[in-house]
């Protein structure tokens, strides 16, 4: 419905405005009855609903209502399937329909920095372009059903640890290459209704406060045209914060911020129509929430509970697989061991934790799916709210594990390992589990691991299990999902979203995460996740985009259209994938980019693409990947924008970014205006000669004038000591080394016919 | 001789002043006649004179007369021998006495960022304590001879590409800790006559006009009283420099710096005082030269050569000796193999290049010595001039190598590997002899490997020999050197000063080393060395400080004569080194201090003493190593000042970084004045709990106010997760979460009750 919404708020006092700009309570924005204004309800969280009952507590932790809990963000990107998380974000709308809920906040986007970070479950991946691309079209199908996303946590915000105060202190093409772009793409494919400022500073200002991020980045430069609200308590000066570009405090300040706001616009301190702006963008969406909403609404519980069965099916990874394991046959005995079978870890801590609509046992779903012919026997083997072994139970899971012919071992991470509020301190599984895990293997050879995790851990004990299946934290439906992929009901498809290191210390950002007191570098730069171990070469215990299937596949044909293209051109290219083993399967074929000369630090390669195609065993699909002018940009912070270089790249097509089975090749030409080049004394020779446009001229120069004379053709070492010495040289320094024969006046006049040359037209 | 400098300056015209502060030609400074002003001579390089002859060529490059070459600093740093290298400096003063030279061009003291620079032959370490240590002594005995030194190049001067436009961008601890530290030591305990500035910039001021690094720094906080010099055509503005704290440009400028000062001070632009202070440091050293200079001075040719040929011995590191291969017993037939026995590399390339009075031949020293009961066979293996193998030099190599019953293979860098000007690109041995080296182990497994280059390699092929012996680059003397030590009439005894890493993609500054174009990040902070590897738990190829011996040590009776100690105290600890090996020798004993608990990012551990003692077998010396609050203490920025953090420190007393044989503990206590803290609306609950002021007042007002009630009382990662939010929580944030019970007017009351208990005095 078409509203005036100027009209609206020229009736409403200033009181009302500043009103509008903050919740009601802690889940509910205010409404104004005698304009029509209703007030709409927001709610966690990105896979599943969180919505408080009434009367729960205030500050919006616990008991909420029963709704279905889908995969957590870490284990679904895993999926790299759009069209699925599309309809889990499908799923989520209809939820919220059912429950009046008119904004579900999430999806997070934030960058996996470091494996460490307490809330990285709630998170898609270490690649932006990966991470983006999920979140796009969870949006979108969220979106779809009338109902509003959020899309969290703007910006740097990498760490729960003093998350509230830290200040992420991040070069500006680290950001935009990394940080930034996760939200881009889901901003600019997927116009999520609103975007939630983070809780920390970003390059000393609060995130909620920044109006180079809200103002500049998000609305001028990608468009978003919804509203921007607080994470729940982030505000720390309301009037600061609206006039850069955050519409909405989240909660309720009792009224303190909306004080703030009219005593600031009445004393002339901020501009009253900085508050209408903001006004009509919270409206703008309210009435979107209003006219989407749909009365009476339900869904079906139970298709629900099997979507998300299907999801945590096609998100979770099978690892290692030696002597084909994996799939168990249905014949023999089983021993299932461990705590996490029974009290299955399912989803993270948090304001993201879901009350299931109905929750799998996963023996249960296992000895069911066993079938007749299995004899299923079970230990409990570890106690998961404590670390250290009990020698009973291990006693009792070495027993049955000798005895059965296969041993299926679920281990992962407590509950109080990793949540939302504090970062992990250390990549291990309980000293109980690896303990277990290693008595179990000495015992029994057939040894499969299930882990039940929300980010990577170490696998010391890796050699002791035949298969490993990283379920991450599978949602309520978990126990079949798993069963299916066990059983071999389903072919495993998921490939990883984030690199599993060996060790804590090869992680990218391991000698300053954290920060010290309130300041984060961000040190490593762009070298964040698979960049890094690719840059050093270092080899992790399961790389990128790492997954295996029960098939096997091949790719051939990969067509690159053209020899050439401009950057404001785009590029389609195809590949061939074919099932070369016995069963249905699904493969994700990964593009990386990488340049082959750069003038700028890049990384080694970088995920551009990808595409998740199902096979028939034999059949052959065409996979096309559309390439474009980010495809080979990198962000250059002096031209402010991206920038190709003219030049060659590779195209890597990739079981994963360790794995690459195709290569092709493609020059792009830029078509960013040259920047001006303005010679000075301080202009080197080497850079000079380099540059087409002086070259000629400081050519000729040196053939009159190289302070090194014949000095070069002394041979060895010191022919290329003065070669480097005239390359470096700075023209100003031709006045000590000429002997005389250079003055400064030589100088002015050589700096000035240079630049002359340049003024002809500009150079890069 | 006392003269009134203040008198003479009066007497001088303003252009003499200017004239004063620019070379008279690329050696020379200038003198007036008229007032008895001498004109002075300084020369490069760091282990011996470069003086040109007259005539040679104008950029200072080529035609030195005579001189002793000693080892380059590379090596002599692994003697860790204070006296051996101040011997060395005597010696060189005393050439320079009898060439009439004024003031010798160095030492280099730049830390060894990255394997790649292509000058750290002529540095010493990439750790600034044995970096300053080293230098200060060198510094020493030049100076003991009445000749002057060049501190250089100060600073961060840490890569030879672009050197003469890049800019260094180091955070000021890192500066502090790393780069400048070695410097600092050197000044305060040697007091250098000058200190050359270097080409580079550092974070956006060219280090010539860097009047933080040069006035405030070296002069104001660590009392230098030297004049500063450029390096080589290092300046740019000149009047900028002279204000910034730069003395004397070098070579000369023909006039136009000078004419340059003139017009500053004519204009009113420079001020006259600044010129006339100026002069009267550059007078200050050109008198002491002159009263020094000892006419008709002369030095023994011979027995310089024998002390480079002892500093040598004692400088060369015996990286590996499995079966002892080494010492070589005089008997049977010995392969010599490689063009590096005849063709010495022995130095660097570069301005250090020094035109030695005499060469050893390895491949005569090494037969001599062998004596009559040994048959010494010679092939040349490769050519040095070209990288890829030839088959016949191969055939012979390995012919000779399958007939004698051991191998001594003379493998390292070519010239044109390394040198001034121009940085590595990769850390490996030229192809052919790799190749070389893998050929000859195959028929014969008793090799031995003498390595000559400047700094680490990759050895790939490690595992193919039984003994490698690291020559670095020997000096002229070199031959005698080895063949002592590979016989054994000489037991190695130095100790690696820098470490070997596996490969280039292990070192700490890969990733932004070089930089791009000029800006030079140096992300890797202040993990630098030893300091990285420690941290990351990184096993290198070779650690620092790791040398072997052909006896044993151990160490005993540690003792740490205090449990606690102020940090503006000193204490001296002891540990017993015993020879517990049949021959005499000399053990480098190592102290590294660790603190167990650190609120900011620190090193794992950090050198802060070290010895060297000499042992006849079965004999205990007790070695002493005084530790002050700089064995203790970080800079902090924020403080401008170095800090100790009153806490438990480990000292570690260690054969190599990687070796540590015992541990002592002491608790120091800070005398820096607490820093003032004031409450904002931002502090965190936990910072307030944590402040042993505030906690009483905080846990008060929690009692009634906490925001999360009984919340944290849910168990599990819940209460973790509410104990964290809490901990994390601004005082701010109480607003938010308090549920309309805390409004902004208690905030604004609570923030000024706190501030009253600490306005009673401040706490850390």
């Amino acid at each position: 419905m078409e509203r005036d919404l100027k009209q609206l708020i020229a009736q409403m006092t200033l009181e009302e405005k500043a009103g509008l700009c903050s919740g009601q309570d802690f889940w509910r924005l205010k409404g104004i009855e005698r304009l029509g204004i209703p007030s709409i309800m927001v709610t966690d969280g990105p896979h599943g609903l969180r919505k408080q009952k009434e009367g729960a507590d205030h500050v919006g932790l616990f008991d909420s209502v029963p709704a279905t809990c889908f995969p957590s963000a870490a284990g679904v990107a895993c999926s790299w399937d759009r069209e699925l998380i599309q309809s889990m974000g499908r799923a989520l709308g209809e939820e919220c329909q059912a429950e009046d809920v008119s904004v579900l906040l999430g999806p997070g986007v934030n960058i996996k920095r470091s494996p460490l970070c307490g809330r990285n479950f709630e998170y898609f991946s270490e690649d932006p372009y990966l991470s983006s691309q999920m979140a796009s079209h969870h949006i979108q199908g969220v979106q779809s059903q009338g109902v509003g996303t959020s899309l969290k946590h703007f910006a740097a915000n990498n760490q729960e640890h003093r998350r509230m105060t830290s200040d992420s202190v991040v070069d500006e093409r680290t950001l935009r290459e990394i940080y930034l772009a996760s939200f881009e793409g889901a901003v600019t494919e997927a116009q999520p209704w609103t975007v939630m400022s983070s809780y920390n500073k970003v390059n000393g200002t609060f995130a909620s406060e920044n109006a180079i991020l809200l103002n500049d980045i998000l609305r001028e430069e990608w468009g978003f045209q919804g509203f921007v609200v607080s994470d729940w308590g982030a505000v720390n000066e309301r009037v600061d914060g609206l006039a850069a570009g955050l519409e909405l405090e989240m909660p309720s300040s009792n009224g303190e911020g909306d004080r703030k706001i009219v005593e600031a616009v009445t004393s002339g301190k901020l501009s009253e129509a900085v508050l209408d702006q903001a006004v009509e963008r919270v409206l703008r969406i309210v009435f979107k929430a209003a006219d989407g909403s749909k009365a009476n609404a339900e869904y079906d519980k139970s298709a629900h509970h099997q979507l998300a069965r299907r999801i945590a099916r096609e998100s979770m990874v099978l690892l290692k697989n030696d002597e084909h394991m994996l799939p168990l046959r249905r014949e023999g005995e089983i021993a299932v061991i461990g705590e996490l079978a029974v009290k299955p870890r399912y989803q993270g801590g948090g304001s993201s934790h879901v009350n299931p609509t109905k929750l799998d046992d996963i023996l249960e779903a296992f000895t069911e799916s066993a079938g007749e012919n299995v004899q299923v026997a079970f230990a409990k083997g570890y106690e998961l709210n404590r670390d250290d072994a009990d020698d009973d139970l291990t006693a009792e899971a070495l027993r049955i594990a000798a005895k059965a012919d296969r041993a299926v071992l679920f281990a992962g991470l407590p509950d109080r390992y990793e949540s939302e509020g504090y970062d992990r301190s250390h990549l291990r599984l309980p000293a109980n589990q690896i303990e277990l895990i290693q008595a179990v293997a000495a015992v029994q050879p057939n040894l499969v691991i299930v882990l039940s995790n929300g980010a990577p851990i170490e696998m010391p004990w890796i050699s002791s299990a035949k298969a490993v299946l990283e379920a991450y934290l599978g949602g309520q439906a978990l126990g079949g999902a798993i069963a299916d992929l066990l059983f071999g009901d389903a072919n495993p498809c998921g490939k990883l979203a984030e690199t599993f290191p060996k060790r804590l210390q090869d992680t990218p950002a391991h000698l300053y995460y954290g920060g010290e007191k309130d300041t984060v570098e961000y040190r490593e730069g762009i070298f964040v996740g698979y960049r890094y171990y690719d840059a050093i070469k270092l080899e992790p215990l399961f790389p990128f985009g790492h997954g295996l299937s029960y098939t096997t596949f091949s790719y051939s044909n990969l067509v690159v259209p053209v020899k050439e293209m401009r950057d404001d051109e785009q590029m389609t290219i195809y590949v061939d994938v074919t099932n070369t083993g016995d069963r249905r399967g699904k493969e994700i074929v990964q593009v990386y980019v990488r340049e082959l000369k750069t003038s700028v630090i890049r990384p080694d390669k970088e995920l551009k693409g990808f595409a998740k195609v199902e096979l028939e065993p034999g059949e052959t699909k065409t996979a096309a990947f559309t390439l474009d002018k980010r495809s080979f940009a990198f962000y250059d912070a002096g031209l402010k924008d991206w920038r190709v270089e003219t030049g060659a790249f590779e195209l890597l097509i990739g079981k994963s970014c360790a794995e690459i089975g195709l290569v092709g090749q493609v020059n792009v030409i830029s078509t960013t205006a040259p920047v001006h080049v303005t010679v000075t004394r301080n202009s080197t020779i080497g850079d000079l000669l380099a540059d087409g446009r002086t070259r000629t001229a400081i050519t000729n120069f040196l053939q009159q004038n190289n302070p090194f004379g014949a000095l070069g053709d002394a041979g060895g070492e010191a022919s290329e000591m003065v070669e480097a010495m005239l390359r470096y040289l700075p023209l100003r320094a031709l006045i000590s080394f000429s002997g005389g024969r250079f003055s400064e006046a030589d100088l002015e006049s050589l700096v000035g016919e240079l630049n002359a040359i340049l003024g002809k037209g500009s150079v890069e």
